[in-house]
Parts: C-alpha cells; sequence; structure tokens
C-alpha cells in the first residue's frame, strides 16, 4: 500500500506536437524547468531521477545518462525505465516508491520522447520489435489492425451496427478534439465533427484516420516527495492515492480471451481501486485520463475500469456521461488523440492534466471541483500489454 | 536510508557461457527457478517484478512482457529497467524500493541476457549505440579503446613503466582465472599465468585478450522481502545495508578529468558507506565484486572504493590483498573476466556470489567468516557512467 504515503509537488509538459526545433535534449528541459518552478525548487534538490523513453535505438541512445546530461542533473542516480506505450507510469512509479521507501525526499519522473524524425508509425519499426521479435502478438500486424479487431468484435459481441459502432467510436474523437481544441500544449488543436470522423480515410476497419491518435514529439515531468513533506513546498500539492500495474503473460489469455476488453486492465483497476478505497468507480472518480491510442481503447476502457457497465459503455457515450460536462469527464486535455503519443511522455502528461484539474487550474478546461483523478496507461497491444493505473486525489 | 530494511532471502544464477542450448526464456527460468526453490516460496508468491535487460532490440524484444511470459508470471507488475551496464544492479534497486515502501511483500529481480547469438561486441552494436548516437562519449570509440586510456594514463600517472603495468594487470587477471577455475557457473574455468596474459594478443594497447572480461550469455534473479519478515522464509537472509548509484553529467567531467579514476563509483561509494555505516572500507569490508569488464577497470576501482590508497592500489595487487586467501578477497567468483557480461545479468550475479560467501555457501571458494561484502557495477564509460553500488551484510 502506498497510498497517502507521496504527493506531486511539481509538473511540468512541453508543448506536444511536431517538434522540429529541438532536440530530445530541450524538449526534456521544456518539460523539466516548468516542473521545477511549479514546485519552486532548485536543480541541486532533485535527489534522485527515473527516465522513460522507449525507442532509445532511434532517439538519445541507450541508458539515462543522456537525459541526465540534458538536465545537468548532478552525479545523482538516474534510472531509465521502459515498459513500452506504459513507460511514463513506470518513471512516475519508480520515483515514487524511492520517496516512499525513504530512500530519498526528492525525486524527478521525467519522460521524453521524439516520434517525428524518427519515421515511428510504419511496419519497420512497431512491427520489428513488437511483432516478429517478440514471438508473442501477431507477427507482422500493426497497432492499428490489432486494436481493429478488438473494434470489430465489440460490435458484434454486443449487437453493434457497423455504422453505429463507428458513429459511437466518431463520437469519442469528437470529444476528444472539443477538449483538445482549448489546450495550447495539445498538437492537434481544432474541433471535428462526426461526420468529419466518419469521412475520413480508414487506416485499419472500422478504425480511420480520426480514430487514431496522433504522432507527436514531447516531454513530461513530475516531482515527488513524501506526503507529510508536501506542504512545506506548496499549499495545494496532489496526493497519490494508488499505483498499480499488470503485465500480461500473453499465453494464458490467448486461448480464452473473449477480445473485448483487456485483461490488464480490469486487474490493475481492481486493485487500483482496493488501495484508493474505492467502492463504486462510477460514482467516486471525478475525471479520467486513459491511453486512448485508439477510440476503441477508449471505449473498451471505460468497461474495463468499471466505470460503464460491461457491453454498455456506448450508450454512455451517446449519453455524453464522458463529455467536458459529464458525469465522468475523460481526456479533458484533449487525450492521445490530440497530444499524440510520444510514448516514453504520455503516461505523465496524463498525470499532469489530473494534477492540474485537481489544483483547479485547467483553465477553460476545468472540471467542476473535482476531488479523484485516474490515469490509464496501456503498453503493448490488447492480448498481451501492460496496463497501468495511477489514483490521485486532494487530502 | 534503506539500511537493513530489506533483506534477499533466495537467490539463482544460471551456468554462464555460450548457451546455444537455450533461448532467453530458458536461460530466465534457469535463474528463476533456482531463486524460488532457494527461498522456498512458489510462483504464486512473487508479486511484482523487475528485469534488467539491455540490447532489447537484438535480443527479447522490447518492454517487460517477454519475461513475464516466460516465467509465467500471474498479472503481476513486470517492469524492464535498463542503464547500461549497470542494469542488473537497478532491477534489483527497483525491487528493494518496492518492498521498502511497502507497494508489495515479495518481489523479483531477474537480469538476462544473451550476447553470444547476436554479434554483440563489435562496433556495429556497441560503437553506434554508445559512441555515435550518444554523442557524449568519443564518437567510435570501443570499450576496449576508451579503458586502454584509462591504463595508459595510471601508468604515466603513478609511474609505472609499461612493462611493470602490464604485469600488474596481468596479476589481476590471473587471480580471477584462478577463482573462476573453481567455479561451476563460470563460462572460462581455467587457470591462466602472468606469462599467458602477457603474451596474449593485444587488443587495445596495453590491453591485451586476457585483460577483457568474456562474452557470455547468462542470468541471475534474487527475490527481496521486508527486513522484518526475512526470518520466516529463512534463517540466514542477507541484508541490503545501503545501494547508491551515481549518473554523471559527462560535460561536468570532460574539462577537468585527470582520466585515473571514475568519479561516478567515488561519489557512489561515499553515500554507500555513510549509508552502510562503514568508516573504513579496507577494514571493514570483508570481499568485493566489482566491475572487471578489463583489468585496468578493476585496479583504478580498488582506489575508486577508498580500498586501496590513490595510486596505490599496484602495490596491493602485488602483495595479493585480493586474493582469495587476502585481506579484502575480489572477484571470488571469478567476474565479468570468468563470467563474461551478459549485460543485464553481471549486477545480480555478484550479488549472488556475495550473498552465497556471507551464508558460507560459497564452496571451495569460501572467504572465511564474512559479514559484510560490496558490488560495484558500472555502466558506460570512464569519463561518462552510470555507478551502481550495493552493500551487503549479515545482521
Amino acid at each position: 500500500m502506498i497510498r497517502d504515503k507521496v504527493a506531486i509537488i511539481g509538473m511540468g509538459c512541453s508543448k506536444f506536437g511536431e517538434r522540429w526545433d529541438v532536440g530530445f535534449e530541450d524538449l526534456a528541459l521544456e518539460a523539466f524547468n516548468e516542473a521545477l518552478d511549479d514546485a519552486s525548487i532548485e536543480l541541486k534538490d532533485i535527489q534522485a531521477a527515473w527516465l522513460a523513453t522507449c525507442f532509445d535505438e532511434v532517439m538519445c541512445g541507450k541508458s539515462a545518462l543522456p537525459i541526465a546530461n540534458a538536465l545537468k542533473l548532478p552525479f545523482i542516480p538516474v534510472t531509465r525505465v521502459e515498459n513500452f506505450c506504459a513507460s511514463g507510469s513506470e518513471a512516475l512509479r519508480g520515483a515514487v516508491y524511492a520517496v516512499a521507501s525513504g530512500a530519498c525526499d526528492v525525486a524527478l519522473a521525467i519522460g521524453v520522447e521524439k516520434l517525428k524524425d524518427t519515421g515511428y508509425g510504419g511496419l519497420p519499426e512497431f512491427g520489428t520489435v513488437m511483432g516478429t521479435k517478440n514471438r508473442l502478438i501477431f507477427p507482422n500486424v500493426t497497432a492499428p489492425g490489432a486494436f481493429a479487431m478488438l473494434a470489430t468484435r465489440y460490435f458484434s459481441e454486443y449487437g453493434l451496427s457497423p455504422e453505429k459502432g463507428k458513429e459511437i467510436l466518431a463520437r469519442i474523437s469528437v470529444k476528444s478534439h472539443h477538449n483538445g481544441a482549448m489546450n495550447p500544449k495539445a498538437h492537434l488543436r481544432r474541433e471535428v465533427t462526426v461526420e468529419d470522423v466518419l469521412k475520413a480515410p480508414i487506416i485499419a476497419w472500422p478504425l480511420g484516420l480520426y480514430d487514431c491518435c496522433g504522432v507527436s514529439d514531447g516531454a513530461a515531468a513530475a516531482i515527488v516527495v513524501r506526503a507529510e513533506n508536501a506542504k512545506e513546498y506548496r499549499e495545494d500539492p496532489i496526493y497519490v492515492k494508488s499505483m498499480q500495474i499488470s503485465a500480461t503473460p500473453g499465453e494464458e489469455l490467448l486461448y480464452k480471451w473473449d477480445g473485448v476488453h483487456v485483461e490488464t486492465t480490469v486487474r490493475a483497476a481492481e486493485k487500483a481501486y482496493k488501495e484508493a478505497g474505492i467502492e463504486n468507480p462510477r460514482k467516486e472518480i471525478d475525471l479520467l485520463e486513459v491511453h486512448d491510442c485508439f477510440s476503441i481503447t477508449e471505449l473498451v476502457t471505460y468497461e474495463d475500469l468499471g466505470i460503464s457497465p460491461r457491453g454498455e459503455a456506448w450508450k454512455d457515450v451517446e449519453n455524453g456521461f464522458f463529455e467536458l460536462d459529464g458525469e465522468v469527464p475523460c481526456q479533458t486535455d484533449g487525450g492521445l488523440k490530440c497530444f499524440g503519443h510520444p510514448i516514453g511522455a504520455s503516461g505523465i502528461r496524463m498525470a499532469y492534466e489530473i494534477y492540474k484539474q485537481l489544483q483547479g487550474k485547467a483553465g477553460k478546461r476545468q472540471v467542476e471541483d473535482p476531488r479523484i483523478g485516474l490515469t490509464h496507461n496501456l503498453g503493448g497491444f490488447p492480448a498481451m500489454s501492460v496496463a497501468a493505473i495511477c489514483i490521485f486525489g486532494i487530502k
């Protein structure tokens, strides 16, 4: 149990997008310097750091050394974690455990990734690393292809016609674009209509261009201390209520999986609610940032998190349940849909939005008086994944 | 401070060597199953795991999922850490912090790497990833080349003739081969003479073939619990007295470095001794496992750890100070010299030897009544490195 042992006292988030103007070093510094300022601390106060970056071989080299160097961290421990698309949450977890254990008092978690100048997104990188070499998923199936199968199965299982299913997915993207359009840090800042989404080119049926998250560069950072020290740094620290991860042993699932849910999300959520003392997530959680790599991932996650009843998330979508003025706003910052998914940064970028919302500092996107927010960060494919869930709250 | 908060209750180590007979999955299982048996626990008792593996792109794929799958870990958190050659120590650190923080009660650290079937060791992999892409070291300098410069500088600084210097380095390798020859898990199990070492082909002057560690496949694993629970599992748990890491911001050093020491080792050691309550390491530490990627690294590390006075480690080597019957035996298992350096495994492999020695179970290599042992695990190059130091003890 780490409930209420640790608090976040500062966060930073770079502008996400096609950041041809900076290398990974300056991108990381953009998030780091904002976090230092926000926490009102200095470089020398950081005692240990965890870095998340996924594509070392095409980006900033192996180990945590390039980032230690970029941030000029002075001989402190700097550790690289990598757990595919959930890497960002892993960096935060490393920092949280370190301060909770008493190993240090002030720790940094930072995630950074540059995807635009690496050709990421095509088969050579993604298909090879994930598919062929891992031998665990479907060889040479792309990410859109794997998640598309979740969508066709969902439509079939719950009796949605292709047209109806496509429309539900479109509404999810429309909602995220609406929120992202108000966010100066988002990459894709424009409203789209259901019609726009439906007439976009198909990537992997039924997923069209607007059902897929963007490809961006970005960085995000968090500074954590033990909860009992948090008020020394600021009046409104945000507390870590729970942090749970579940990783699938793929083989166990492959032969009995129903194809309409992600088991690791379910397992991690069960543990997270127990740790945070949440009995009815639909009522008790005030806002969500989920891993909307594709619109269907978001739909299925509503159910996997126990926010929507199984098979009924699409009704909640129709009813505006997850919209900014709905009962449990989701992707209030625009989500992966508008930020893109610079792998190492995403988990911490999600936490950044929850942090700002809980402090009442989310500007035009502010949700009314939230007290509990959840992030869901998913790595891998539906049948073989690692799901990281963090719950944050005000005291 | 994590001193005495955590204990190791089980460890395992595969046979190291040219393991054409197994894939990375079976290699990991070899270490994992030994650790489970040693701790008298079952698979289901493991609540979280940290995996160290460095060369994902040529080995077992990204993320921790391939190992989670290989070990059949049941939906628990499994996290990959990578910090170059210090990755193994990072996995152990992740597990130690997790149990110390109370996030879980029983955690696994496992390191695995297959180098023989990946062509590792040549420039295409090592030179590219470390040199050119990192832009932090010397572009296109190999590891032997970088460490060789440490040796020529050492000879010059402390007035050793080339012949004398080569002979001192040779004695270090002879000592490690002597110990490794008695170790059934080592890769290179044969005695060598000073003459053998001196007449071996030069790799990067003054380093010859026998001054360089081997290239091997291997895996090692550790199971940790909170110290207060350790005696429920076994009579002779081994306690973690300290765990410190230092990572260099390279630029700070490059212009004022003397070239005869590794600053991160010095920094990490200072903190580690403070945490463990050690005032005189030369007297209080009973045995060492250091990162002898090259014989010169071991020589310099004796001084960086404060075991030998600056500039005088070579005299300790002459006097047999680090031999099996010396005052502070070093590389009692044969070290990287005889085990090779399957990157992710090495840090935990070092801990395995200390653990067995402290329990009095090191067979023919047993040191008399040791109470405190230290591991030193170095990633990167002398001017740009991450040094991990762990101190273990009986209560």
